[in-house]
């Protein structure tokens, strides 16, 4: 391969990932080569800190803080930009664009702020941006949705896309531990950060799935709309509850296409044991879509982490290397200005759903028919009921626990609204969506 | 849309498939178009017999049995060949090779007997063959290692690769009844053909495990030598034993990188539950994949049926009119000539697994000792039996179930062979491999 021609790349942003993408590129440079059809040479890796250890030691002379060694190097042809604020990601790639390099990114936030104007930008100056690291590292969704599904109209999109969420979960069911406990192992395990509530909150599973939802459906929605439901308020008991009844909870995040539009939602949910989705366990994230020709399929993978992420970004630096994501860049018309009217997002109040209820009630008779009751009334019909005995010495309140069979959202919360008003029922009662 | 350029594209070979194909294509238009950047006008459908009844009415004047009108319009860039027979499809694709067209199939015999031949023929001729629905129908798996895990050493790849065997267990379990019964459910519900020998003696699964193997491992392998079991001698005790130690028998198929070579092999394996292969149920198809960089990978979804087939078709139709499969066909170098040496197949003797075992032995003292000195003296080590009480007015006959700890091929062989010495083991005794 000493014949072969060479391809000049850079990194910008030195940190985790950009650790891993320079190990691959230069232990794994005949490989590389072999899928990119030239020698990929790591011209440059630009960082703002020279001086922070890192995982992967570079040969003397590659890391500089000089972006503009990059820009003006006009041999240098694409360039994966790995920076972790988006603000500064931001002008780093409307540079990198303006100096005619082709983009690989693994910056959700970048794409969700600020995709349209890059996208635009690169469009009119015929470059490329590639960011299939972006979403659930490891797993090739972006390729699986705009590539390998084409001929399909895709019908619906649940996903576990947030690791530490997940992760979370999982220590809770498995270890049979409090949220606390599970989030500081999260953190002991690098799984969580200092701060976890943009993972744990919700905001990063919202990110992606609006992400998605352009993808799949040519949504135009800010991710600040999508309804959303942190898993950092469920509780050990629900955990068990959805145990009892044959279900796992985890972080959903889902896109459905429905008469009225399109139903975007991000919240934990019970999912059923013995289906794909339920078996996701640990750091792990997955995709389910449903596609009119192909019918049911399931990606499952690590969606975060240093290799993962990596793995994903030389993917990705090869197709624009080979010119494939130009192509790719230039047919789908990602977050055009003149792309199709967005689709209607429904009213969360319309959507259908079968739903978890745990109430703490009262322990004296006539309770369960005055809760039944107002069920009854809202047209709310119950599945599955688990009130267990209490202990003898327990105070008098008992957990009452009601699946329902499929109502409405907006059914379910005026229903809750009237119960909550019970002498009998005690505040904070629990509402999850489940999944079958 | 009306000023965009048009693509004109045939089908050759109009059966299930090929009306899965039409359908999409006319009924899909707007939006295989989106993705293609051009109309896409299917200028012709080309099949020997004109006159079986189809599940797809095309437009007059389509369907011919000339495939000469194809050959000889030069505006006709791509072709599917979708028929059935691989001889015949050889020469058709030859012949379309020839005359400029790039060719997309779902035909995997093709590959396995013709590959190299018609790969050769098509480089020299800057032509591209695409191949993504003749593996696992609608999972992108060819995509997945060519494309998006580039960058690692796949290290392992498992696969569930014949939805007809995959059913067949499937209803054994859940239905609790004789592999013949299943066996005849499946032919009922068109997932099994009158002669299902390819399909469930594993022939079927070879040939995909060659493909993917050259795939992942740019190895060489006549399909034919590679070790294999059907699926078609299991019985339904053994699938009552793994369910009753936590495993589901399902049809794998297995490629391991090992410090010796290659390891490939097709059996019945007893699959751990709550993994997710073992959640594969039905006709789906699965790919669990492990690449030094991304991890564990998994990918679940139809590999069979018309839509799902011609899901996969019309992905490949569009990469190859937008020239991505031009540049990967390029690069990837499938079936050539001068490419590396092929790995070497290790020896199925020195295969390490954990096993299980089925003897049917004699209901007198001292016979649990007598077997299990044998598997000592080989070196076996003991994970779990199973032996129930026999029923009283059982004959003197009962079956005892043994799982092994891990230990070779060769080993459990030998051994074997020992025990069924033994005046108080019956014949037909049950091996099956074990994954965790």
């Amino acid at each position: 391969m000493a014949n072969m021609e060479v391809a000049k790349v850079a990194i910008v942003g030195y940190g985790a990932v950009g650790a891993g993408v320079a190990r691959l590129l230069l232990n794994r440079a005949d490989r590389i080569a072999r899928f990119a059809g030239k020698r990929v040479e790591l011209a440059r890796v630009v960082d703002i800190d020279l001086k922070r250890p890192r995982s992967f030691a570079l040969p003397p002379g590659l890391l500089t803080d000089d972006l503009d060694s990059v820009i003006a190097d006009p041999e240098i042809a694409a360039v994966m930009e790995l920076v972790n604020d988006a603000v500064a990601a931001r002008s780093i790639v409307l540079d990198l664009l303006e100096s005619g390099k082709n983009v690989v990114t693994a910056n959700k936030t970048l794409l969700v702020e600020h995709g349209r104007e890059l996208f635009e930008r690169a469009r009119k100056l015929g470059r490329s941006i590639a960011f299939e690291a972006a979403l659930a590292g490891g797993i090739p969704i972006v390729a699986a949705i705009t590539e390998c599904l084409a001929a399909n109209q895709i019908e619906s999109l649940h996903g576990i896309l947030n690791g530490t969420s997940n992760f979370i979960l999982t220590q809770m069911e498995e270890n049979d531990c409090e949220y606390s406990v599970a989030l500081a192992e999260a953190q002991q395990c690098g799984y969580a950060e200092a701060n976890p509530e943009p993972d744990t909150g919700g905001g990063d599973t919202a990110q992606k799935l609006a992400i998605l939802a352009h993808l799949a459906f040519g949504a135009r929605v800010d991710w600040r709309d999508i309804p959303r439901v942190g898993i950092n308020n469920v509780e050990i008991d629900d955990v068990r509850y959805a145990r009892e009844l044959g279900y796992s909870i985890k972080p959903l995040a889902v896109a459905e296409l429905v008469p009225e539009g399109l139903e975007l939602h991000v919240s934990p949910m019970l999912i059923r044991h013995g289906t794909p989705l339920a078996e996701v366990r640990g750091a792990y994230n997955a995709v389910r879509i449903i596609g009119d020709a192909v019918g049911r399929i399931f990606l499952h993978g690590l969606g975060a982490g240093q290799m993962p992420t990596a793995s994903a970004v030389i993917s990705d630096l090869i197709d624009s290397i080979l010119g494939r994501s130009a192509i790719s860049f230039r047919t789908s018309n990602f977050w055009a200005s003149d792309q199709q009217a967005p689709v209607t997002l429904r009213s969360p109040d319309n959507m259908p759903s079968r739903f978890y209820l745990r109430l703490n009630v009262e322990d004296r008779p006539n309770v369960m028919a005055e809760i039944t009751g107002i069920l009854g009334r809202h047209g709310i019909s119950i599945a599955s009921v688990i009130q267990h005995e209490s202990e003898e010495d327990a105070a008098n309140v008992v957990p009452l626990v009601i699946m329902t069979h499929t109502t409405s959202e907006g059914d379910v919360a005026d229903a809750m609204k009237s119960i909550g008003q019970l002498s009998c029922v005690y505040p904070d009662s629990v509402r999850m969506r489940v999944r079958d």
